[in-house]
């Protein structure tokens, strides 16, 4: 599912505790202008990613947002405002800010709205790198509220029956509260792999799947070093579903991403991203605690299926990411070597001491 | 997509115009019960998806709509309420309306919340079959707003990782307005293949793709006469997200569909169904012309994609399904023998003047 869950096969080159892999990611965003509070968020948000085991949306990404920081396309001080606003929405102007400053804010702004309305909506306009979508539905989900977002970026994924990135494999996550069992937690990418899993794979050689990627020509391919375009699931659902993701959010805030660069323009070279975020307040339509208990059920009729013998086990969405978020907390966060070697570099560059 | 485009395979029974299809759907209805009003919104629904070509959604549908009426699980005559009330949203309690009747209401309601709050839900609880979804959210996009809808009903799809029915091909609209080229309209089930497929097969014969199904006792099929249970879209993704529209759906209404279900609960084993259908007012956010100019433009860069050379065109979300609504609306619509034969069946027992 999104991202992908680590695969801990290589020993890696540091296992750090969650505690100091955010010390270190939210000094970095402060040395790279971020205010404290910013980095922070960003720095909590990215090393969720690495405690549910979806490292491909975790501290790797940091040189990135540095990069893009230093290159202008992110903005470490953004002015973010409200430009539009209803009884049940805002659209928030991002300002090009850190993806999750955008993404905290949105889903804030949503349940705001939502707890006024009964469904509050936060478009989000020109952010950058939303990272992990599960990090904020999940945290509308802890508040009792159901959620769903949407982001969108350029093109990195085949458009059906085109030979060449068409749509991009842009992510969709809904979370609902649950009760002992916790929030369920869907966070998907509409690609057969996301690309932060193709990035992976070219990092450790690993081969992908038949029918997951073409090469830079178009032609399919399972070669990690040659993989660089994932192909959608389920063949025109998956772009389909991606295709309508650019509309709902780029189109409707006025910020196309796709077309701009499909037809090469300046701006659609640029990086940026558009979001959506929906909060539903359960308490306006039902019981919240016999929801909590439904979700619960649901979990048990569903786990009490008989099971394929190929399967080890059935699992519900993000109860896989929740044990190894279990266990990470506690045995700290492994960083294969290519993660820590990038960050070591990125950090004495910085002037910034460095863990482990 | 959503059902599939007809095979237009074998000689047609008959083909029939929309007009007189519509007529004849209208009179069954009424003899079923139904007041005028409604026995027509259901018949217009149904000739909709037969012009749409996705004939499994279609007047082929009618036999099992008056079964259900008969057994009193679809009621003719619901007193359909608003039993919650936002500023954004309506919970509606359907009484087993039929599923048109239901989704239409909702529909309206979610565009009348959408037109005053940005954002308008409609939750539908306690329908029937809801019919093809599509005809809901392009009714929205023709009112200029985007529109998205899910529909859940009890397990017809197995979960993955289980031999068996666990959760349902729950399908999902989203539509936006266009510009010149129309709306962008995106009807899909969750599932590999649609269930109205599945049945269709059973019908023709046809042999189902590699993966598509499992039979009676949980062992993957191509055998259309075996083939029980379609698979999910893209494994986990396609359960997963079936999941979530059951959560919030069902759960959110109050009316659990799966777990009863699959606990073998009396209620479970009744045909019922929820729905869920948000609009969003696009003249809130931005310029509607240029949204639709934006959808267009959109449209032209990704049917301008190298092309797969297997590919006979990059078509767009409900493309195909426009094409030949224009071909049946000219020419008509071509009924299948056992299709038109079902229908003569009930024509008769109903004392109904048969068409053609």
């Amino acid at each position: 599912m999104a991202g992908s869950q680590a695969a801990a096969s290589a020993k890696p080159a540091a296992v750090v505790s969650r505690e100091v892999l955010e010390r270190f990611a939210t000094d970095v965003f402060e040395r790279a202008g971020l205010t404290p509070e910013h980095a922070q968020i960003v720095a909590q948000v990215l090393v969720w990613a690495n405690l549910r085991g979806v490292d491909t949306h975790g501290v790797a990404r940091i040189p990135r947002y540095v990069e893009l920081i230093e290159a202008g396309d992110m903005n470490a001080r953004p002015a973010i405002k409200v430009s539009a606003e209803t009884s049940a929405s805002v659209l928030i102007d991002a300002d090009r800010a850190p993806g999750p400053v955008a993404m905290t804010t949105a889903t804030s702004a949503a349940m705001r709205k939502a707890a006024e309305a009964g469904i509050g909506m936060a478009l989000v306009r020109g952010t950058t790198h939303t990272a992990a979508l599960g990090y904020y539905t999940l945290a509308a989900a802890r508040e009792g509220m159901a959620a769903l977002a949407f982001s969108a970026s350029w093109p990195n994924m085949a458009y059906h029956g085109a030979r060449a990135a068409g749509v991009s494999t842009n992510p969709v996550s809904i979370a609902v509260p649950g009760g002992r069992a916790g929030p369920v937690l869907l966070d998907m990418a509409t690609g057969i792999v996301s690309f932060g899993r193709l990035m992976q794979a070219r990092r450790t050689g690993q081969a992908l799947p038949e029918g997951s990627a073409l090469d830079k020509e178009g032609n399919p391919t399972t070669d990690p070093r040659r993989a660089q375009i994932p192909l959608p699931m389920a063949g025109p659902k998956g772009s389909g579903l991606s295709l309508m993701i650019e509309c709902l959010t780029s189109l409707v805030v006025s910020n196309p991403l796709i077309s701009e660069y499909l037809e090469g323009t300046p701006v659609g070279r640029r990086h940026r991203q558009n979001a959506l975020a929906i909060a539903i307040d359960l308490a306006r339509y039902g019981d919240p605690a016999a929801f909590r208990r439904e979700v619960d059920r649901l979990v048990r009729s569903i786990k009490a299926l008989p099971r394929d013998p190929d399967t080890p086990e059935i699992l519900i969405p993000g109860e896989r990411g929740q044990r190894t978020f279990e266990r990470r907390r506690r045995e700290g966060i492994p960083l294969p070597r290519a993660t820590f070697d990038e960050l070591a570099g990125l950090a004495s560059r910085l002037g910034i001491a460095m863990f482990g």
